[in-house]
């Protein structure tokens, strides 16, 4: 297959990789060229805009940052023109429900398949082709990308027709998380207060009731205090909250998690940790404590 | 060693049972005698009062329901003037922070041998010998009894000299179980209120990111919507969240998420659930978002 | 002086009005032109387009809803381009901070003075020219139209040269008015639960340490459940404290109490009382505690 | 009448020379005894103990800090058993649900009539006769003490035979005090954020639509950040939003306010403000933002 993959940040570069290492022809785009570098090595086709990357594809793989990245460049930037009709836009981005259905309307007119598959996973698992896919869409434009889909995933979760519901899972996912992380900011917080480390608490945790791979990392992160370089930054799990938060505003959801979790992104960032890992939640609740940010 | 045991409930009775079938005699006390029934059957001594259960005793276990029931059994019930000078008495109550410090004091100016032993799991895991067991207490005590702690674990968490220790990291537990519970409870009730059901949506995270016991169990709660008979009850939830709150109140360690699972508890309280599994703050999620308590 | 209005909703036809009867002469605008039927009897000329209204004006008073309708009628509905340089533009609505910054950079750019000035106070107050106004703008600019706010307003608070600040002043006193609605649910709900019904609570109250025009206004609706007509709908408050959580977000200011009443609105809005009176937060807090909505 | 009273702090003093002030003859006894001299120099008899204060007396009143105070010397001090069957004791001390039912139950049995009167005022209210008191309790046992609350009242507020209703409308009202002030405490740092002084948006405030004492006290004391010497200090408004949450607790009431409340004096008391005056909240909003705490 013909393949156009947009959007080769540190998780965008391992997935374009591994369609490539299954066998398929990509043609790359990405802001900033550097990017593509690595995979015209392993022989993709680097093009000169995105309109360029998806013209004449059967699939065009998208890989984006957010709601105004993908507006940006697949409603306002040619790509539903370029693309041939009866090809397929597979979206790994994490978007919000509202462009979620605008796109889903836009690429319907242009008798475009679309296919929302929103990643979890970090950029070692993207490159690992280990991701976890939630996948919606019309069936046949789902069957028609399902092999390329199963190049990047552990496992590829299929979540029915309409693209909002891989989207939602996805936002729900990130919400999750959240919690998870708050969590243990306070549960470590508490533990700390009366004499037991974060390490000694979480690792048993982690090691029985929780042993999951989100505990895991991040209660090591947290356990360690190595927040910096960012695996997910404080200031995108402020923007993963947001799209939470919208979803729930829309349909009438209160969640009060959701406004804590909100209220605590808000003082880290007020603090200026927007570029630490999101896991350094955990240092606003030692604060609030008055306990040292720092456990040593 | 001789052995005594305290408390005979849904958990006790499975923990006593692998005690003996450890190879140890016991003579074991309930407050209702009928409890002791299916002990003595297995050779177990039945007492007439729990002090009697303690008289003459290498090591006295007991698993008894909350402060009160400890405080009244343990410290005014007779227990500690027959526990010879020596002996270890194992406490696998979940207590308050004051009440542990308190046992300790007590029990170190009797010269008896103080461990505390919470366990984390439900009855069918007490009954297979497959708990977790986090344990703190003096090293010579502790050395005493880990024979015997073995015997009733899955994996025994050495957590150091302090009973305080092993009591803070239990509270810090059923806080996280609780708050992972509230995480579901609102993430569900937004999938929901966009077309995807708590079923699927739990499926993809207890199955990837989440895939631990809590997720796995209380998901699958939520998910089939089975809180009752109750696993572990609502009123239950609300008397642990009230540890964390106390414990959290005495260092000073403000815990925004403890608030808002305390309020969601007493919301369901007070709409009489207080004998559902506590899972059932989904109910409450999805009544304030104005969904049918039930999925169907 | 001759002025134009834009916008005569129940508030706007007062204010309006009490211009009129100042002396000034009138150029009244209104999206239906019904309301400026009044407006006429009293010698308003009626305009067929709001820049109509403006053409020729020294003044310019607009009243209109949000900032969709501000941004609609003065930022694209030809407005800027009718009003004569030198002119004045008094905004009354509660608009966002970030579309104040954007009003005052376009009126800057054309040579025309704007002044913020939003009101306190319901219709019957407007009507009587005893409304609160918070005025911010250039001092030349507020110089040539400080007689006319004179006219609508029982004081005119100065709050400054930057629009921004009347702008903030009233979002941060709407925010102080839904929390004390708030307040006022919960407190008589636990008053309520004790015995003491909303009535006898809120008489105390309102009559002593919070004797003042709040307290009175909506402890009284509270207290005789009145929720519906809505003097200030529920709808209209979730904008107003989304105006908060907005400005709050933009500076990195956490606000828990604008997060409870976020969430509280959310469960008002989702039970289908959108169009009831703000107050009637009171019948969410009463539902919580499973107390009946109605006290009769 | 004769007439006892005990306890003389910074409230109790100024009360009881109001009492002598209208012609009463007074037996005081406070824990340390210094705090009587004042009000023997007008002619109080001072009691070696608070039963000796109450021996003989026709009215008792007393006037402790709390709950601890209450039970110490009103149940376990002698007091009911000097003071004549057919008395009055009126208890000015804001004091739990619980403690107000067992209080009313202790006198019903010694025959000796019961009312709560709790107090709204700071010390200079009181010294000045201007207290606002909520009064309940058996007509009889009121209608005896009428003459003498008036003493001390700017008015009496009836609230009905069961000493638990003043007491519930005691504590409702310090939670709307607490609410008042978190309220203020978020909205002056949005403000402040925003580039409007608190003293600026306050001074609006308290003199227009929420002119009542306690936004013009306690936003007096936020717009000058005078929270030292205490007027109401912080660990003691931790003690009253415990009563109410308390109170709240036992009839099922959620009250997300104060949770957030609870969790901002923690935060107060974790950064050792415990001696300054709960306005100081203000503070902790402040520092959530990363603005100074101080606004100069």
């Amino acid at each position: 297959m013909r393949i156009g993959f947009i959007g080769l940040g540190s998780m965008g570069v391992g997935m374009a990789g591994n369609l490539i290492k299954g066998g398929h022809a990509l043609t790359v785009w990405n802001r900033s060229a550097d990017a593509a570098k690595p995979l015209a090595e392993l022989g993709a086709k680097v093009a000169a805009t995105a309109a360029e990357a998806a013209a004449g594809a059967d699939a065009l793989h998208s890989m984006l940052a957010n709601d105004a990245a993908v507006r940006q460049v697949i409603l306002e930037g040619g790509v539903l023109d370029t693309l041939p009709q009866g090809a397929v836009h597979v979206n790994h981005a994490t978007v919000s429900v509202a462009l979620a259905r605008e796109l889903a309307d836009a690429h319907e007119r242009r008798g475009i398949g679309y296919v929302a598959a929103p990643v979890f996973g970090r950029p070692t698992v993207a490159a690992a082709g280990e991701l976890n896919l939630v996948v919606s869409g019309k069936p046949d434009a789902v069957a028609k990308v399902q092999g390329l889909l199963e190049l990047l995933a552990r496992k590829v979760w299929p979540m029915g027709d309409d693209p909002v519901r891989a989207t939602i899972v996805k936002i729900g996912g990130n919400f999750l998380i959240g919690a998870a992380i708050e969590s243990m900011a306070e549960a470590t917080t508490l533990t700390r207060a009366h004499g037991v480390s974060a390490k000694d608490f979480l690792a048993v945790m982690s090691g029985s009731l929780f042993a999951s791979p989100i505990y895991q990392v991040y209660g090591g992160l947290i356990a360690d205090e190595t927040y910096s370089p960012a695996g997910f930054k404080m200031s995108l799990g402020f923007k993963d909250i947001g799209l939470a938060r919208a979803a729930a505003e829309a349909e009438r959801v209160p969640m009060p998690f959701a406004s804590v979790i909100h209220d605590a992104l808000l003082e880290a960032l007020a603090a200026g940790d927007g570029e630490l890992d999101w896991s350094a939640m955990a240092r606003v609740a030692a604060r609030r404590a008055n306990l040292d940010d720092s456990q040593d």
